[in-house]
């Protein structure tokens, strides 16, 4: 009997606990029950009794075991099914619709796409020598597509539909491989003055000042077919560029290309959110290759709809080439800010080298506007240019919306010789951001046309414009 | 030894189980053990055989344990994992094409956004008075982009292009904050007849009838820049909208702008999904403030492609402003359907105020169709239009499509004294739905223009025209 | 005390393991210590001793299984997440931005949508006869959406935007549920030469050759009104195909349409992807049903912004109608290919049956190329037709793009009786392609155009253009 019962023991011994199988087997009792029961220690019938119990705590013993096994293979197996859903949601591209703006990414950053546009919806009314008249129209409906392209490159491709006609916006390619500069080709603004360069979507009033109207018209710029180079640091911004086609209107092959080049640079001496002054200046040289086309160009009073352009130069005739210099100020203090440029145009006529014949224009603007509900405009100072406010209330998340009421004065001195006239439009303004992308504006103006230098009437008129806006 | 054995067990006793290692250490039988050697119950080799014995136990049990421990850590990795891959997939917007339209959705509900469009592709063939003629167009190609925006807001960019042009559709921006009523602003489809509502993807001829061109022309409305309240019930609608340019096709600024006012109300004694019975009636007043212009109206013979517009009110001069009275009246029963619509016009002349001279017209139609392989045409009850057919059996799916035929009869009495015509088409249609956004239609109409009035000879012809047409 | 003993142990031996709580209980340990207490071989004291050891093994063993139940019940709980998240991932729609295109597919894979387009951005300068001038535009701005609905069905939306004109593009539906071939209706290409047929974002030049554009012209075919059938096997392709309007400009409805028929076939006797040859032959019969309109065709000196038209057949009065012949060859062989391709065109004319007055046109052009990078030109022997040119190394993962160089000689004779002249241009290609989806380009070409036929100055002149171009 000893015999028996020390093999198992003694293999034990010998063998070592290690290649004994990794359960608690309850042989040490089983073997201690054998040995008392032939020693006699124990009877014969205890001893079937008690390897029983012995044998059902092994037995409870191996299924704890077999739970373990099954648990721990469950888990691989679920492990490796996290780990494949995991690399699939990882390695989607992500898809944002944040801020109501359709945007998506590679999981690895190297492409973005986004897909968006703008609805700008217009109605006026003119009184006085405006003419007795109003009008609706939808002003600006764009759609664009943008991305990135393998790290380096990003392309946009925006179209603007207006009074059922389309029109080219963005249409370029742009290389970012360099650290010092993002090289540009293609239809896209040209660097100009502070309100040019901020989109319609973020501008204070309706329209741009007139100061605008003249450097795109006069300085034949705006977007325009070209290659632009722009830098920036935190606080400042540098572009240069080179265009042919003047205007994005004429983009028709003409007979022969207006072409051009400039720059800007702005510097922001305060650059925080809330707090900022920004400096700006700009120069745009213009050849104009018309071949004989008489230049005249004419003015609406800051409204889009209006039917009269009482704002003129006269036919100034032909001209060689021209110079636009362009000077800005803005500022933004918490809930206020100023905002002011200043542009003067130097046309050499190509009738008669004197000086005398040679037209030159200035113009300039002083606006200010207040957010009631606090908000500040969005000053983005390495890019010398205005943003998105952001209501702090959004109307359909419990807000009201961001309230803002503005002011602005323009002026243009458009005379030479005796031709052109002179004038000026004070606006004000109140703007309902319901929220960051749906606003609604109210703008009144007061336009005065001083003709004395023609011999015809002064222009004296108002407008009452109003619009709802959505981008997307 | 009896010390040495105690003090463990002691301890035990003492201090419990609670501080003891989480583990069945086979302590017990240890002790045990040692007690029976020390007593000389078992002797000295059978208990070195017997501590092995219950060593292996005990590492064996410490194993399980450690594997327990092992796959709680894993798991609680594992449900980590889990935690955050779920988050970011429910966090992710989602994005659906579910019958091949593109549909996005924030995961709060917030936002969503959605591209699509139609393309219609036409033949004709003209015969007798219609002209000896045939040609083919894209009737209509259309891309939208629209979205909901914070809870509260949605808008729609829709462009259409047809023949190399472009014409705004919906442009519009529109608040839901309201239990009452859902606001619009921009240009957007006044309320007028059930026809016009009901989208041309859905119509069940390949053009509405005489009444909603009359509709549309006489009464200047259809799309226009406005502002529109819509509210409705499960089985009612009431919409009430005043708009400033009449008709999409005069976004231009013009002279002075066209308004005009209007509302529309729908009731469904019958709502059921398959067996429903529709009741409408809209009213739209038209201010004429066109200076001068003459109205004089001409329509086609329910096909966009004819060269001739055979129908006409002739000059009727000019006009002061007009009202447009509609009544409807659609029932679905099964496969079947009828509809009818009634129109009646009234204008007053800015020539004289004699009301002889204040002309009046009245359009109307009848329609049936039947789904041959029983599906219903899809009422809109809380709409007060009807929807997109979506076939039993999808070709592509392994089924044959819908098909369904279809009768009108469309009359127009345009006279007015010694102008206009009266006039009637009757149509009989064809069409296969092979999937719900994809139809084939083939019309045949027998046109015929009672010109008694006037003199000219009466007109008469035949007009066969076929669409392919798809919408994303 | 034995009969207690006994009633537990009795217990396990009648009714088994298999009823005990599945746990070690170290029941026989607590019954074995009872058992020698009893029988006096341990003393009391001892006996409680091991006692509270035992239940401590107990209860270290309760609790690995208590953890044991909790780790399964967790396990389970996560794999239910983990089948749900996974579900929820499954059945979403896959979006793809792979190489710049955003692609996004249905979980079932029944649904496609895919939104992108191309912008082509030009700038020309032309010397001696053809006009010291100079010019730029965005040649091609399109946008597309396209996709797979109900598995067997696909649709294409596409519109061209060019000199802020808007042009209809692929508007078509088409059915793939036949094996045999794809049908498809609507406006789209026609089967024409290989040129033709290879979209302008893989031609290797930037304007097509002369030969295209008689094709097109003479050939009335293009894009068209149409429907087709397309079938292809590994290595040929076999399509015909008839339409309505014969061109995209002629959308407009006109008296009478134009109407056309043709077909094309290609074959590769090798085609291995960087090693293949292609044959090829087309032909197309066009009606002129255009009631007396004369037909004079004219044609640039392969660039688009040329302010001339020197190419021309003269006006050669009113045709019945004419069929065009093609025939195609085509070779990669590695980083070389050549391709040449010829033309004839007869004529009927309506003026007079005399086969004298029949015109007829031939024109033809070989080139070849070279990718100095070691690229191959993407033959697709299943289409019959260059696709993309995928470059070793992108630009913007750090790669330097692909350089290709290559030559075109083309020669059009347009000459009949003392109409039309004949002529030759010469153009050298530069092509960079930075990354798979942009490209630059730099053609410089001779132009000879000989007028002796017609007695009027021969012309001759270069034109140098420059191309940045993108598609997403």
């Amino acid at each position: 009997m000893k015999l028996t019962t020390s093999s198992l023991l003694v293999a034990v011994t010998l063998l070592g606990a290690a290649v004994m199988p990794a359960q608690a087997n309850n042989d040490a009792m089983l073997e201690l029950l054998k040995v008392l029961r032939d020693q006699g220690t124990i009877t014969e019938q205890n001893y079937q009794l008690l390897v029983n119990a012995a044998n059902a705590d092994k037995q409870a013993s191996a299924e704890t075991n077999a739970k373990v096994a099954q648990v721990e293979a469950t888990t691989a197996v679920t492990e490796e099914k996290v780990a494949q859903v995991t690399q699939k949601v990882e390695e989607a591209p992500s898809v944002s619709l944040q801020g109501g703006h359709l945007k998506m990414k590679s999981a690895d950053g190297e492409f973005t796409t986004q897909i968006g546009g703008r609805v700008m919806l217009d109605a006026a009314t003119f009184s006085d020598d405006l003419g007795d008249e109003s009008g609706s129209e939808v002003r600006r409906a764009r759609l664009f597509m943008t991305g990135k392209m393998y790290n380096d490159w990003d392309y946009k491709f925006q179209i603007g539909y207006a009074g059922n006609k389309v029109s080219m916006k963005d249409m370029y390619i742009s290389y970012n491989g360099l650290d010092s500069a993002r090289l540009r080709v293609g239809n896209h603004k040209m660097p100009l003055g502070l309100e040019q360069q901020t989109s319609s979507k973020y501008i204070t009033f309706m329209e741009r000042s007139i100061l605008t109207g003249v450097q795109e018209d006069a300085g034949e710029a705006g977007r325009a077919m070209g290659i632009s180079s722009f830098s920036h640091g935190d606080n400042w911004t540098a572009a240069v560029a080179a265009h042919l086609e003047g205007t994005t209107s004429a983009l028709d092959f003409d007979d022969n290309e207006d072409w051009g080049w400039g720059g800007r640079v702005s510097f922001a001496p305060i650059a925080e959110k809330t707090q900022n002054i920004h400096l700006g200046a700009s120069f745009h040289h213009q050849e104009y290759e018309n071949n004989g086309r008489d230049l005249g160009l004419s003015f609406r009073p800051e409204a889009h709809l209006s039917p009269v352009k009482p704002f003129t130069t006269g036919n100034i005739g032909t001209m060689d080439d021209g110079n636009a210099y362009g000077l800005e100020a803005a500022t933004v203090w918490g809930p206020f800010s100023l905002q002011t440029e200043y542009a003067y145009f130097a046309l050499n006529s190509a009738a008669d080298n004197t000086a005398s014949n040679d037209p030159d224009f200035s113009t300039w603007y002083l606006m200010g506007s207040w957010f009631i509900t606090g908000e500040s405009r969005n000053y983005a100072a390495n890019k010398g240019e205005f943003g998105r406010v952001k209501p702090h209330n959004v109307v359909g998340q419990g807000g009201t919306g961001a309230w803002e009421v503005a002011l602005r004065y323009s002026e243009a001195d458009l005379e030479n010789g005796d031709l052109g006239n002179t004038g000026d439009i004070t606006t004000i303004g109140l703007n309902w951001y319901a929220t960051p992308t749906i606003r609604f504006m109210a703008n009144y103006n007061w336009t005065h046309v001083d003709n004395d230098n023609t011999g015809e009437e002064d222009v004296d008129g108002n407008v009452l414009q109003v619009r709802g806006q959505v981008d997307f």
